[in-house]
């Protein structure tokens, strides 16, 4: 089962930084500038969390393999555009994503700027250009969800709550009311938008597929938490205990590692409970939930 | 007619800004201070002549006003989202906006970004939320044109090719290239996806409208340079003559004033040529055409 995963997984990965490359503007195309910066800041790096989550959530639902690409496509798009403005020197300012040097760095900041707003434009367009759902109908509801996850009440609040909370304390309904918008609306929105893309599930699927989606989306950040004050840099491609550094609170700094640890884990299991009513049908969603606890970068 | 024209539009703008109040969200929303900060770079300002063309477009094509309304207000977003980002230190330094101090003067430089990327997906969250079409096909097809407009080949990438040109001599064709991206492409989505809330027009209504979209774009631009040559700050809520200042090429500065002013007109003239198939029907464009070439500020 576990080699079954790692082939899986390669695959996808490969499957999507190709799709990535083609779907992406060439330099061959003015302003070639922008155009190389969008692919420098998208391609050849990262997990593609998002991307194997979709895909496993497409397999839940029987969906074409090329339709859950563009779906995924679209959410590494949003993803890639969050990471290049976060790291802006106004916001995180941090100099190395992804084992290189951030957007900004490498060409300037106004670059840097644009490659973010030009990436979100992309996101949409691919989700309006290429059929993906049963019906049009649905396929609108799958851009208001990905909208919706990246916007004030989403991704980009959650980003914003992020940065008034430097230097406070939180309590952890509070920590965990920012990472629900700041990280988990995306992810959230990866695995909802994978599952549009096949057979329409049921009301009481769609909730439980919304809860395990809202579980690992938690469940990633503890980790991501975990990570940043044990494992180096160089493991994890972008600076190590810049939470501690920036004085953000986390999920360790309230907890402790080990206390940190176990709330994963606790994560884990209440996301395998939602998935019980999908029996082997999501079993592609428990391995990758196994991979975002057990990650080590 | 004239008064006619004072009468619409103002009613027309009156609408947009009671429709951008309803449809952003409000400070009584975690987090309140994005929120806020969404609305004072939104609301109160601006002559909303994106709005007018997709209300006169709409005419044409006899579109349903709630649906033009959404359309109209998505675009006014993007707009706004634009500006706000063209303003920030490391692109256009600027400090007046819309005769207020420029959101990162208001707030700060991470609010002012997140501000802006919040607002483009709201506009797409719109535009895939309310029933704009006849069908939802024509609506994925919306989408599509305002994503292409925003983006990299269209108005973001036309920043990047301004960004560029800083303290270079540009022929009228490379200008001109610039400009259809920069401003050319969301003017042109605002008629096209305006007239998309309506009866399908056939091929060659749309050809035309296209047509005079560009026409349009290009004519806005051209008086636009005019205007901070020969304005003041005060009339036209921005910082007059900051294109000389920032040693941008323009309109004026490779042809003149009076030069430039002739070439509007000149555009006028193709814009009302590529309307003639529609007849009565496209007089509200008409009057609309006029309004941006006679502006003031």
């Amino acid at each position: 089962m576990i080699a079954d995963f790692q082939v899986w997984s390669k695959n996808h990965q490969a499957h999507i930084e190709t799709s990535l490359e083609t779907l992406l503007p060439t330099a061959k195309f003015s302003p070639d500038h922008l155009h190389d910066a969008m692919r420098y800041a998208v391609l050849g790096g990262g997990k593609r969390i998002r991307s194997l989550l979709a895909f496993a959530a497409g397999e839940l639902s029987m969906a074409d393999e090329e339709r859950v690409t563009i779906a995924a496509v679209a959410v590494e798009l949003i993803h890639a555009y969050s990471l290049v403005h976060d790291d802006l020197p106004c916001m995180d300012d941090d100099v190395l994503r992804r084992g290189k040097p951030t957007c900004h760095v490498e060409y300037n900041e106004a670059i840097a700027l644009l490659v973010g707003d030009s990436l979100q434009s992309l996101a949409f367009q691919l989700l309006a250009e290429y059929r993906l759902a049963v019906t049009p109908q649905v396929q609108l509801e799958m851009i208001k969800r990905l909208a919706q996850a990246a916007g004030s009440r989403g991704m980009a609040g959650g980003q914003a709550i992020d940065l008034a909370n430097i230097g406070k304390t939180l309590s952890l309904p509070e920590l965990e009311f920012m990472h629900i918008q700041k990280t988990g609306a995306l992810i959230r929105s990866a695995v909802m938008i994978g599952a549009c893309c096949g057979n329409s599930l049921n009301d009481s699927q769609l909730k439980n597929l919304d809860h395990f989606a809202k579980y690992i989306g938690l469940a990633f950040q503890v980790v991501d938490d975990v990570l940043d004050t044990e494992a180096t840099s160089e493991t994890l491609g972008k600076t190590a205990g810049k939470d501690a550094k920036n004085n953000k609170p986390t999920y360790v700094s309230i907890l402790g590692v080990k206390q940190a640890r176990k709330l994963a884990e606790k994560l884990r299991h209440d996301a395998y409970q939602t998935l019980e009513i999908f029996g082997a049908a999501a079993a592609r969603l428990r391995q990758v939930t196994d991979f975002i606890i057990q990650r080590e970068c």
